[in-house]
């Protein structure tokens, strides 16, 4: 059997995750691998720990990139402040509240579900009314934003309903960060985790994490070991904590940090609040264009996320066939719907260096011309005339 | 505050991983990110499956890389072969079987511990004995390469005797994937977790995993879920599994994998027993050049690892002053000791590209210089004439 060194091919990544990667984040990564324990590396880590702070808007001393992907993250979160026999409120709007509450009952817990429908924004009475019906309840976890149906939720209000009530707060911003507003610190969330393959656009393999003083105390004073070795934040701590000493707990990936530190450095030279506006821009822009095809979004207005839009497919389309043939001619992925929502929405990400004037133009375009050819009454240029009133 | 993209110093790495990463891997890392979904990738992903079960010497259709480094892969043999109230036999002579010991109780079972000193193999007679004593034991795990001491491990006879006793067992190969004889299926060995930064020369962050039909079996009918959402192989199968179609589980960390599947073109090329051979000779060499020097090794000649050797301080030397100059003045990154082992040996690595005629003679070159400096009675160029003599 012959083996052949594997060349990519472009794309443009218009799906829900990995967006595109910039290229000098790639040409980070190829960077001489140090060890993870080196000076220079070390250092290099304290540097991406104030840049991940600035991102979250927080000043919390355990702010680092978990070595793994979002999923991961999660798994970090829920399994240092889920405790056997706690009860966690777990709101479920999307996939994802789905697979926060496999990590509850993984942990020993009792998910308590507060469901929204996929689409609406996570209910605030709901949650309101689950906690006062469970006062035994230690923990409330929420997605800000939904990967899977384009919305976004209010931490700010979720999280003060759930301190009332005593509860901590899990935030699910794997979408969110850098993309849209999140003020870890003015809102007072207690933990959050995201990942870096979105609005950060680097490469997917890793899992920023932020937790506060109030998360802290709760995984010091944990009844029980935290379930996993690997994610045991009080081990952890030992590698990333401040501090010149080191101890080594797992082997650091480093050439993944290196774009991760590249990508932060990216969004520092842009401005964070610049970054949400441009997150913004381009999906007004996206809108427009989309509107004059006569395509739907899915999500209430009040509640779109600028950086994943979920497209109504119109009747009579086949959804699979137009994501075919924008990768075949065009080499632009899109997503697919999850769950609920398969073969009922396509998922365009304008995530990161992916979201440009560039792709909302190039997307439209292309989008033109595949409803074209598989019948649709498509007026070729209004979308992209559309779009480029509103971007300038 | 100012921050700048990283450049890292060119390094030698020779301590006990991450080794240095070829060029054509790092190349592989930096091409652009498709999705992990995308066909091409899917297609890319086979292939790399076919590779390792070669680097592996098996034909488990459950082979492929843990989306995270080593310490995952452990965890992910433990937490999916063992249940609440399970026995687990865990040979320990080093770091590594105490963090086995971790995951065990930390997936709600009980470890009987076979220990041996460090710097010794493990003892099969000590094994047989425990499992006799303990026959509801279900689980022997030991390590094949312990990089903390430099030791080897016959796997093979452990395996029997663990066999014998109705145990699977789990084999750490971190270390030894790629650098000396692994057969596991000649050897029968039901789960083996490795990582990619040692012996596979490429970026550390993740863990290549095989495990056999008696392992699938175990999983297949585990009476608990598996604590791990993101480990549980039950869910990883969908998306790794056979078939054309994946189901999505988590996002894959794309450029990582494109640099495994080019470290494993490149060990396919070379070819795995020339790999074994090489690593052997690198370190023969090395041997003959510490010796010359007086420089002894902690393990006896029977349970050497080629590619991770502990070299004994020798009294009087600064162990850390060693260390720093030679990565001051020479770029060389070599180990220090672990745990029991901490001053009292250097860990010098010879792994993947690391093991080289090159880097053999200049280590020896820079040690002799170093170890002048700081006193020691050293002949000049005679380590570097031993180590000629078996090279040439």
């Amino acid at each position: 059997m012959e083996f052949n060194s594997f060349y990519p091919p472009q794309r443009t990544l218009m799906g829900p995750g990995p967006s595109d990667v910039h290229p000098r984040i790639l040409a980070a990564m190829a960077r001489p691998t140090v060890g993870h324990l080196d000076p220079t590396f070390v250092a290099m880590m304290d540097e991406m720990k104030v840049m991940l702070q600035q991102a979250f808007r927080t000043t919390n001393p355990l702010t680092i990139p978990v070595s793994a992907p979002g999923s991961a993250g999660m798994e970090c979160a829920f399994t240092n402040l889920v405790e056997p026999g706690d009860t966690v409120v777990v709101c479920q709007n999307g996939v994802f509240g789905g697979r926060m509450r496999e990590n509850v009952e993984r942990c020993g817990g009792t998910a308590v579900m507060v469901e929204d429908e996929w689409g609406q924004a996570v209910d605030a009475a709901k949650l309101e009314e689950a906690l006062s019906a469970n006062p035994e309840a230690s923990v409330v976890a929420f997605v800000q934003a939904e990967t899977s149906t384009g919305v976004v939720s209010d931490v700010k209000t979720l999280t003060e309903i759930a301190h009332r009530y005593d509860c901590l707060v899990i935030v699910d911003a794997v979408t969110s960060l850098g993309g849209s507003p999140l003020e870890v610190d003015e809102w007072a969330v207690d933990a959050v985790y995201s990942g870096t393959q979105k609005c950060l656009s680097c490469a997917p393999g890793l899992s920023p994490v932020t937790f506060g003083e109030r998360a802290l105390h709760r995984i010091k004073n944990r009844k029980s070991k935290v379930q996993s070795w690997f994610l045991d934040l009080n081990l952890v701590m030992g590698y990333w904590g401040g501090g010149a000493k080191r101890v080594y707990h797992h082997t650091a990936p480093v050439n993944l940090l290196y774009g991760l530190h590249e990508a932060l450095v990216m969004l520092h030279e842009e401005g964070l609040e610049n970054a949400w506006a441009r997150h913004q821009r381009n999906h007004l822009a996206l809108r427009a264009g989309l509107e004059a095809m006569q395509l739907e979004l899915l999500v209430a207005e009040n509640a779109r996320l600028p950086q994943l839009n979920a497209v109504v497919v119109p009747d009579g389309i086949d959804e699979a066939r137009v994501r075919q043939l924008l990768l075949a001619d065009y080499g632009i992925e899109i997503g697919a719907g999850l769950g609920a929502l398969a073969g009922r929405v396509w998922r365009v990400g304008l995530m990161g260096h992916s979201s440009s004037k560039k792709n909302v133009l190039v997307f439209l375009g292309a989008m033109e011309s595949v409803l074209s050819t598989l019948g649709g009454a498509i007026e070729s240029g209004r979308a992209v005339a559309a779009a480029n009133k509103v971007l300038l």
